[in-house]
């Protein structure tokens, strides 16, 4: 990988995500030589991508250079790589460019989609966990109406205009509120001859109620805004099979739908190497101690979606979110330098802030700890949280700027099919520059 | 293509380029069908794009969509296809969604590069007409340096920092600008473990001066710009190979370098179906009357790059630029509308309003028909015309608020390797995601 030896303490650091990013400010000007390994050359705002694959911000607006974070700190390296594995007995990372050794190392990997196993509905349905899959969904979204102004077929066209996000988190929650309101905003400007009445999106949750992670009073808003929104809430349903053209469930329901989404569950990034002790199988994450070391490794840390620090509070890992990632990040950040310095390291705590979810235009659920609210103040909140989370100031601005615009004008413009998705199937696409 | 049969008069336009665009809006409400084809959904402009392609701007910030530019637009439709060919017996344009009569047809389809034949260098270089090919360029840059790091060879490394731009127009002299700025204020931040005065910057031109369209004096000073920043010039050099490697020449100068982007001509995106009689064979392009009309039809007329009308000040047609095929898209919509309604058409009469180009920041010439001037107020009569011609008010804000970000602080964010484009020679890019 072309790295310096020096006589520094190598801590190498794998994923640039929340936990990666945060972790890695910790180690600036601390006498220790770091190199960060992402497969992208980008840090992104996952929290924001419903909005890239919805047309409403841009992919750069929530994307930020990993090299430009880092480009001041001294002894920093950053690699564009995709590792495979780890040689745990000699110390080494094994990727694509090559092999490193550590001294130190940090797996903030992050987390994937997880199918739980089943390989139609994965090639068949969409997912949303990087920008390249936003991106495929904002195109697949606008390929269809495109497609469904063809067809003279009232089915063909239901089908065509028939959206379905399957899990009812707030990932789910936030799609589907973007998706009604480009109905109720755009499509029918763009689309005159449509009748995008005939538009459909679904909510298809396997338990009783939406943001079961949230408080019942949050689920039950959340619910009421999206249904006066047009959106069908479909709970207690499992779909259990996605052919391309047809949903199957655990119960007599189907649904003929070109467009499904699937945000039902994660599942960590998994790196091999490691002995089946020190990871949850099903789980796909590492477990690690109250300080961030893999369980039977003294150098080896895991943070974020990635780690499961099994406490009594949360008896099976922290919660797969941003929150989590960012405080692990920063505590164990600053645990490795006690390591390193041969101090005693610090059990990590935990704090939740609570947690929000944005339903369209104005509205929105928000659990603090101490107090929950909804509607056009919750909005607000979500929205300054999140503007003043993301990276850089030009991001912020862009962000701002994009959202000061959509809101005044009813509108996203990002309706563009930059990279087209759709390539076998319909004919219309089979574009030879992209 | 599913468009409703009426007695209005159909007309139908191939292209939604500055001509396709500025000829649909004069049919505005004048009781005629329009329907507007294009191979994307959005309009772009590609004056812009240099700045695309150097991580300066957003695809989304220079791009709109053609929906929404004609959704208010009665009896106008838009349709996302590829026209294939064109049966002028029948009356037909024949497309890969089917075909469709036309009354009336427009061809504004544009050009595309020209490698004169030399499949070599069509293979192994970039170019730079869609927004597809300005984000390679723009991946294809970042790859290079990511894989220059790992490098300990000097040549290879030297291979790689080595970008050549192969033309002295203004999209050569932009990007050559552009580059140059990327080297200076961002490059040796990002890359700190490499030696970026080793980036060599070519222009290679086979003619004796660069912007040969513009004045001399214009020419020089562009050429005095260019070499401040560090832009190696290469005039009377006629490149006449490059196998993904080496550059050679009809000179003895051979030169090696990992990405050449190939500027040095233009053709017609022809359409078959014509007789020889109506096109030049070797500019690909449609010959048309002073009424814009294709030779030998009546109802079919061509604009813009597609199209040469042979005058006596332009006796190989106008040139392929944005401005003579905005005014000819005017002027030949009205005509349509003319001869619509049984009046007499007008022949159409170019108003050169001069050209420019800028070289990175500060520093432009401008040729109005009557002055001309250079350095800084060049440099912002430039950036004004750009920022007002732009579709939008969306764009104009965002091409605005980043100019000012990146001037003030020396940066071009958008340096994210969203879309690799380098899959097979670099494995550390093969991503399955994308």
């Amino acid at each position: 990988m072309n790295i310096p030896k020096t006589n520094l303490p190598r801590i190498v650091i794998i994923g640039a995500g929340f936990a990666g990013i945060h972790l890695a400010r910790k180690l600036r000007n601390k006498n220790c030589q770091v190199v960060l390994i992402d497969k992208h050359n980008f840090h992104n705002f996952q929290p924001l991508m419903y909005q890239v694959a919805t047309g409403g911000l841009e992919a750069g607006s929530i994307a930020y250079p990993v090299r430009k974070i880092i480009h001041d700190y001294k002894d920093f390296y950053f690699r564009l790589a995709r590792v495979s594995e780890i040689d745990t007995k000699s110390g080494c990372v094994i990727s694509d460019i090559g092999s490193l050794h550590y001294d130190y190392l940090v797996i903030a990997t992050g987390s994937k989609t997880n199918f739980f196993g089943n390989k139609e509905i994965e090639r068949n349905s969409m997912q949303m966990k990087t920008i390249s899959q936003s991106l495929n969904i904002r195109s697949l979204i606008l390929e269809n109406f495109e497609q469904a102004v063809l067809s003279k077929d009232e089915r063909e066209r239901a089908f065509l205009m028939n959206f379905s996000l399957v899990g009812g988190g707030p990932t789910g929650v936030e799609l589907a509120g973007a998706l009604a309101e480009m109905k109720k905003a755009i499509l029918q400007k763009d689309y005159p001859d449509l009748d995008i009445s005939k538009m459909q999106i679904n909510l298809i949750q396997s338990g009783d109620r939406i943001l079961n992670t949230m408080t019942e009073k949050s689920s039950a808003h959340a619910e009421k805004f999206l249904s006066r929104l047009g959106v069908n809430i479909l709970k207690n349903v499992r779909v259990t099979g996605y052919d391309g053209r047809t949903i199957s469930t655990n119960t007599d329901l189907s649904i003929e739908s070109a467009t499904v989404i699937w945000t039902a569950g994660v599942m960590g990034a998994m790196i091999n190497g490691f002995p089946e002790s020190a990871t949850d199988v099903k789980a796909k994450r590492f477990r690690v101690n109250e300080f961030g070391q893999v369980l039977g490794f003294q150098n080896i840390f895991a943070v974020g979606d990635i780690a499961q620090m099994e406490t009594p509070e949360y008896p099976f890992g922290h919660p797969q979110m941003a929150q989590p990632a960012i405080q692990q990040g920063k505590h164990i950040g600053e645990n490795i330098v006690r390591l390193v310095q041969g101090r005693i390291m610090k059990p990590f705590d935990y704090f939740d802030k609570g947690s929000m979810a944005t339903i369209g235009r104005n509205k929105a659920v928000v659990d603090l700890p101490k107090v929950h609210f909804y509607g056009f103040f919750a909005w607000f909140v979500w929205m300054f949280v999140h503007l003043f989370s993301l990276i850089g100031f030009r991001n912020k601005a862009m962000v701002f700027l994009n959202w000061v615009y959509n809101y005044v004008r009813f509108d996203r413009e990002g309706r563009l099919i930059v990279r087209p998705y759709k390539k076998k199937s319909f004919v219309a696409f089979t574009s030879d520059e992209v």
